[in-house]
């Protein structure tokens, strides 16, 4: 990967940064109200980036909901928001891979980088990862945000925010894509078409999937994965998954199938559709602990099945895909909402999962890109 | 690897092969008798084979007991047993990679060397595989089999007949190792003290494993564990497995975990026990279609699950180990049969798991190395 | 990967198969003439398949020219040709794979399936290859060839014999970037803009490359990288290689280099165009022995270097890509004669490298597709 | 791995720290002075390290003798050594992984933890590493030492000091093991019985190697050699190591070849002993820059060559490899020297190859272990 996108020929800008900010915070479920925060101060490695665009993700909607996820449980008031672009308006004294005035993807986990996780490259597995938006760490729904330099990813001048925080989401179809060792001319399967799902199909589509056949029970997620590049949609209200996948394979499965939607049902449709020898990712998180697999099948097939955390080194292959245009996710972006609007914007990725497909908030104000 | 046993210096012997032989035939469950067939005639890469040593097999028993394993049925008699070694009594034409004389480890399962896992290097999972003692393909309990050479492994001198008819269960724990990347200083656990658990100790030990930790129910299993290389065991019907890899591991869990019983509560022992980041092989099948394992574990642990059928390319590091000394299965034979007593070495290894390890039958003549 | 390709609609044809046949035979280099020869009797595995295209590869030119390449020597009349497609015209009374009428793309070399190197899926490594047109093996300058059918491919209907039989040249590239397993977004540097360069293009673009940067000495080679979907030639007549490729990777250097030109100025260039922990691929064959690399850089970058030999498993995945039209040959083929002028295409082969690329015999007749 | 040695029964010590102390430093070539210096104060997650044992590396010489290797040039004074092992005497206030009292070995290269080389694993070629003892970063001669605690590696208590700063060179073998991905039951060649050589004897046995064999041209240390556990010597002033090796695997050659002398000789030894598919690692630093590798070998026999620089994440395996008592560096140590005897101890590892294998320096008196 050659990651050049050092945005050289722009002059260092002077960013105007002022001492309080706006900031959408949750005091409890259901209750996000604008509050006026101090501006953080950058030290060392630290950069302060100026915010313009944060994608709401399902994540956000169940801490809103429910307060907790998991053994993360909100105990105080908490900024939410991990997906997220914006530009550098201030560096700590060490910094020296980003300059004020880059244009900029953040990757929201930050690592210790000591750990034998860190040091063997897999470092989403760190065990003291600074999350976004993950208890009691605060968020991106605020004007500015600190954050240390080596997550900061340039991103070319005709790349949007918007786009670009979607690199998030989109991580983790292309750390699923790294795990399966996908090849090029593949049969893919992705069960469920959230923004996970729909985003996993550019993934594999970047990766050289021949063959992307996709589930969901929503038409227009449906519609949105075929302009993403699904080759086969299947609406699992009208149709037998598992067997047009038999028909779409001539009855051999498909090489790989992603599990994004945390259903059980796709699960085990999933784990059906893998052709002998083949693989599964589970990325999705189901409600329920316990779910029943077909264990003989994995063991006579000699499947490989295996978990998707997060994600790790895929911020540049991201921008990379999304920059060489093959891949695009403005299709993806259909709501787009103010810092003021921001329980709004929970509101309307929460409670219309029919017509909505990513919801954006803009802390800096709107920007119809 | 080196497999450069080649009996060399031994002169080609002239071995007097009869016309006819004695075969132990199961004509439905429960009824073995020998039988007086034609000794099969070799061509091209075909060899035959003067069995010397065979081990009952768990699916022997299953086959003697049920007539059938899943979609495998017994619709005619068969001749049973897979586990087998023995001496080159005749060769084919062309034949040009063993003689007369040369004493073998025969690998069970002739693939077609044509298909796409062939070709991959996965044979295992090649769908037009002969294997010894599926139905309707006929076992090794008789006098001289007929096998493809590339299929037939020289074994030293000094390694003995039924040592080396273990190199059949042997090779499921070596490509569970293969399949799991298992690293030298590993700590893995073995669920199960079955033949194929207890020689997947071996197995992991050969890979360097530090901490083997294994769980069974039965003592005199435990014991033998103990004497293969076990660094802890642990009696399921005494202690709680996983507190007690909990505490052997200082609360981070083990590298790999082998699940070899087939049985659903060590599955979730097993699950259980890996640390973040590690990896479950599924070796053993459960009776039961579906069991529920923690998915959500999987995916927030990023584990690798694999199953595992049969084995590839093991043969050769299996003689390599037994002939390195520092693996010795010998202390897994318990009980000796001649071919005449067939069906009571059946009822042996079928009643009495508390004693039995592995009982071998000798259809040349027991010979007590 | 799904084959499906099947042609399972159209009906079995009856091919009229004589019963002798032309072939372009050489007596001795330089001496090639048509002979009259008696069409092979296929039986078993064996597929009998009327010969479309051939193209003409280095390899044919440097038997026609030299006699032997390296240990492997003419020693009696042979025919060349490896290159190659058609449709199958007779099958032996195994055959199941394809049928009479089946257009398929002929994998050259046929393997063992039996050693070492088959059984784990390194099948390009097997000892005992028939290999078309390495002597003593005849090629595939004749109307009707026997091969055995697991080293037949179907194509789909669209897809032209001349493209087809180009997959055997792609195929090189396709081994390649499995062998530097290629991560899409890569940057990659190929040396030598040959018919195995330039169709390495196609491949590591299937791959996903984003940079493609390509090096010779030829306008006419570095016109027909750019239209394959090379991003940067260089002329090295005109400019310092590794000079433009530390510019354009900003002084990084690339992921991946292969070297297909067998020339010691490129090998080195391409060890020092690659980056800190990257790969370069050693392809072509040089004339010389031995040719002095820089081996300190080696070790302390750490690079991995790897030679390629033929291809195995690529052509399911190069028909792929050849079907799904974002790869195109075509414009890779120059020049077309029919089997009688089998002279005439190798001497333009051998003698017009400024303006021919791929030079395409027809056994049965030129078609211009 | 399971690193839980963790010296969890001793009691916190207190270890009295003086303000100034004693330190070998060289100012020039040939010029080793003891001086004294202030002793380090330690902050975050710094830790200081009452050095107890530190082994004299080639580097160590050749810096002595020349003042720099390749672009590493020493400018000012420095303090040499690196392959060292100590008691933590003082903890910074962010320091979480060992405690005053515990014994460690000391991996000698911190790296950064943001760049791309630290985050996909491989922080070996991290730029901004600071290495002991390679200029301007001064090493271990010296009676504290400053580390950072995430490369401090608590040791056993019943492994010596001078054993656990061997882990440094024989981290050199294991990442060569590793890189090579070593299966066991392998047959191994290593060239050049330098303690790296030695040293990767005891690791690729750890990796289960079946026959390593090892080449010099020095008695001494082929003696060593084999009580480290090499299977077959060969001195090449007495033998043509590749007869012997062809000898030895029966004409097929080695899995694996290490070239661990940096001589041009060895290394066209190396290449050649390596089996078709096999693999060759290149460890030793040859003096010049260009030596003649046999490339068309390295194409036909579709080798895999890697370079080895340094290492990472061997730490852990390496002291639980010596922990498990089947590996014994100890008859590598062979003279021991204080602190102010450094530049004796230096001319001692320079002068005495024959019978000097390695040198260590107690910077806080001898112990004889």
């Amino acid at each position: 990967m050659d990651m050049s996108i050092q945005n050289k020929e722009r002059p260092i800008e002077k960013i105007e940064v002022p001492n309080v900010m706006k900031a959408a915070v949750m005091n409890k479920p259901f209750d996000i109200e604008l509050q006026e925060v101090a501006v953080p101060k950058v030290l060392g490695e630290e950069v302060l980036v100026k915010v313009m665009a944060v994608g709401v993700c399902g994540s956000d909607i169940h801490y809103y909901e429910h307060g907790k996820i998991g053994r993360y449980v909100v105990e105080k008031p908490i900024i939410l928001g991990h997906e997220c672009a914006g530009i550098v308006a201030e560096v700590g004294e060490n910094v020296t891979k980003v300059k004020v005035g880059d244009r900029v993807a953040i990757e929201p986990g930050i690592t210790c980088g000591r750990c034998d996780y860190c040091k063997e490259g897999r470092y989403n597995l760190c065990p003291d990862v600074q999350f976004l938006a993950t208890p009691p760490v605060d968020g991106a729904f605020v004007q500015y945000i600190k954050h240390r330099e080596d997550f900061l990813f340039p991103i070319p001048d005709d790349l949007s925010f918007e786009e670009a925080s979607l690199v998030e989401p989109f991580s983790v179809g292309i750390h699923a894509a790294k795990r399966s060792k996908l090849q090029p001319g593949s049969t893919v399967a992705i069960m469920g078409m959230g923004p996970v799902g729909l985003t996993a199909i550019a993934a594999v589509k970047a990766f050289g999937a021949a063959k992307i056949i996709v589930t969901d029970l929503e038409a227009n997620r449906l519609e949105a994965a075929k302009k993403l590049g699904a080759t086969h949609v299947i609406n699992v209200l009208e149709n037998d998954p598992n067997e047009e996948i038999f028909n779409i394979t001539n009855g051999k499965g498909v090489d790989v199938a992603f599990e994004t939607a945390g259903n059980p049902k796709a699960l085990k449709s999933a784990l059906q559709a893998v052709k002998r020898g083949g693989k599964m990712a589970i990325i999705g998180l189901p409600p329920q602990d316990e779910i029943g697999l077909n264990v003989p099948l994995i063991a006579d097939n000699e499947l490989d099945i295996f978990g998707v955390f997060r994600y790790s080194n895929t911020y540049p292959q991201g921008i990379e895909f999304l920059q060489s245009k093959s891949t695009d996710l403005k299709s993806l972006i259909t709501d787009r909402y103010s810092l003021e609007e921001t329980k709004a914007a929970m509101e309307r990725a929460r409670l219309n999962k029919k017509a909505s497909l990513k919801v954006i908030v803009y802390p800096n104000g709107i920007i119809e890109e």
